[in-house]
């Protein structure tokens, strides 16, 4: 079985695989299986692994669905098992890697996916959030998409990837922290705080739906990064109304097409940042509740990092936030 | 005059430059000038920026030399200028970006340069790290190589680069605290405390000198990476003394060496990690010294992070670091 191990210093979880690639097996040669074998495609479910849930169209076929992993990292089986090793910590790899399928069609891009085809993705999110939540081991659970080859993506057809940990993400962990201590502060959330901001000035916003907002963050790590938020406080993805995916699919359809067609079809990834699971800790949910807002950061992976910022993590950014924004709301895509 | 930006929620400061790019410059060819045009080339003085400081050999002729960078993004004239902007934070981007010219042969690669050359580059970090931090504008100077155009490295022309920031970038942030909780909970160094378990248990271990140690870490972030410190406690690269300089010359090249030759010659970074400048709380200096522990950290870059790691921070490692140390100790390069 694989291992999660704990940085000493950072506390950071990493996975060690159990059966070490030697040097001869770098690079990892890229996996994207072409069309004609490509496991993803309707037409080859008899090759997966059994499907867990799926949406269907009225021709009773399948229109999006979730899969287990190939080659999962995490598997739902098994107790921890919390360790020591001399000074330094372990546990198993406890959680689970999931698929979604997110078109039958293996040659639609992102830009062809309308609203109803991108609902169907936001609702399978909605779905197995609120499942894999139910397990008490389970701290967190990461939904991501990439799409492309430098996004990191092993597969061309249009995909999303569930990660569900039983640690929190150091990323997440900085995040959950920052925000709480603003609330300390404050006494509010401030992610309602930003989009307050956002909505009052306008120059960093690209678009608003009646209860979404799309806007370049004052701060980005990378180029014409954008968010994208409820304006009303909500702190679960999963809590999400049916109304609200509809007008959401919309909203996100309409800015990845704006991006794809403006910056020359770039690879690009999205993250929904949603609290974590609290399951386990249900009668501190509403302090949880009140100081961390979902949403979701979409990346276009315009640049590789430069060596200024592996080393630093200080990220350098050529186009201002204002400017990308005036870019994205000009764009007729 | 370039900005730099700090994200309130993670409190990362980001660099926003003052020309911004527009979608039509993405994505940003490769610089890489070839040797008849690459400018830190020996016999090209006359077409770079003044020399900051250099070191001779016995012809007269410089081995190795500093340069401000070409386009600076942090330039040291001017005062801080903090200021909000709504309930977002700005000041100017003071600070210093200098590039380290390793060799003066274009042709160079980081195997043939021998302990004697590597000295000259570690005795340049030392000589400007002490220089920058008189500036009690400056917080923080990272050390960093960027070998190979899979390490973000705009030129071929073996280098490093020196970026001095008025913050402390969350990275070092993170592994500050981290340090500095340890120390408060055990009243030891935790790096003092890794060395000493690396060295007894001998796993991870790659070689050791007398006044320094090569180690796999425990949890890294990427498969063959591996670590440099000094066996003796010891918190700011620049108080080394000659006789360690040349010492940690011969392990470097060794193990850079060994590193190339296992693994295909990959590009690769390190990233020297020291205490961030204390000369304006020199007061603080004592404990400060205690808790942090200088080392270099290297990483040869083998794959794409993909889109599990860019989503998550949640990395993956498919080698396991005593296999790693393995390979290393075994290489006969």
């Amino acid at each position: 079985m694989h291992q999660l191990r704990k940085d000493p210093i950072l506390s950071r979880w990493v996975a060690v695989l159990s059966e070490s690639l030697s040097p001869a097996d770098y690079p990892q040669p890229p996996q994207q299986p072409a069309e004609d074998s490509c496991p993803l495609c309707a037409g080859r479910e008899s090759e997966t692994p059994p499907e867990i849930t799926s949406v269907t169209g009225d021709d009773g076929r399948w229109r999006a669905r979730v899969l287990p992993s190939f080659k999962p990292i995490l598997v739902p089986e098994g107790d921890l098992g919390r360790r020591g090793y001399g000074m330094y910590d372990a546990m198993n790899s406890v959680g689970a890697n999931e698929i979604i399928v997110e078109t039958p069609d293996h040659n639609a891009r992102p830009e062809d996916m309308g609203p109803e085809q991108v609902m169907a993705v936001l609702e399978l999110y909605r779905k197995r959030l609120i499942d894999i939540q139910s397990d008490e081991r389970i701290r967190h659970v990461l939904v991501c998409k990439n799409s492309g080859s430098e996004a990191g993506s092993g597969l061309t057809h249009q995909h999303s990837e569930i990660i569900a940990t039983p640690v929190i993400p150091l990323r997440m962990k900085t995040e959950l922290d920052g925000a709480k201590a603003y609330y300390s502060y404050k006494e509010r959330c401030i992610y309602c705080d930003i989009i307050d901001e956002e909505l009052r000035v306008g120059n960093r916003l690209i678009m608003e739906s009646e209860r979404f907002v799309a806007f370049c963050p004052y701060a980005p790590k990378y180029p014409f990064e954008f968010w994208v938020a409820p304006k009303e406080h909500s702190c679960s993805y999963e809590d999400i109304s049916g109304g609200d995916l509809a007008d959401l699919s919309g909203l996100l359809a309409s800015t990845i097409k704006r991006m794809r067609a403006m910056l020359g079809e770039p690879s690009y990834n999205y993250v929904v940042h949603t609290a974590p699971n609290n399951v386990p800790r249900r009668d501190r949910r509403h302090t949880l509740g009140d100081d961390f807002h979902w949403h979701i950061e979409v990346v276009p992976r315009l640049q590789k990092a430069s060596g200024f910022e592996w080393g630093s993590g200080f990220y350098v950014v050529p186009t201002r936030p204002e400017d990308a924004a005036e870019f994205y709301r000009r764009s007729d895509a």
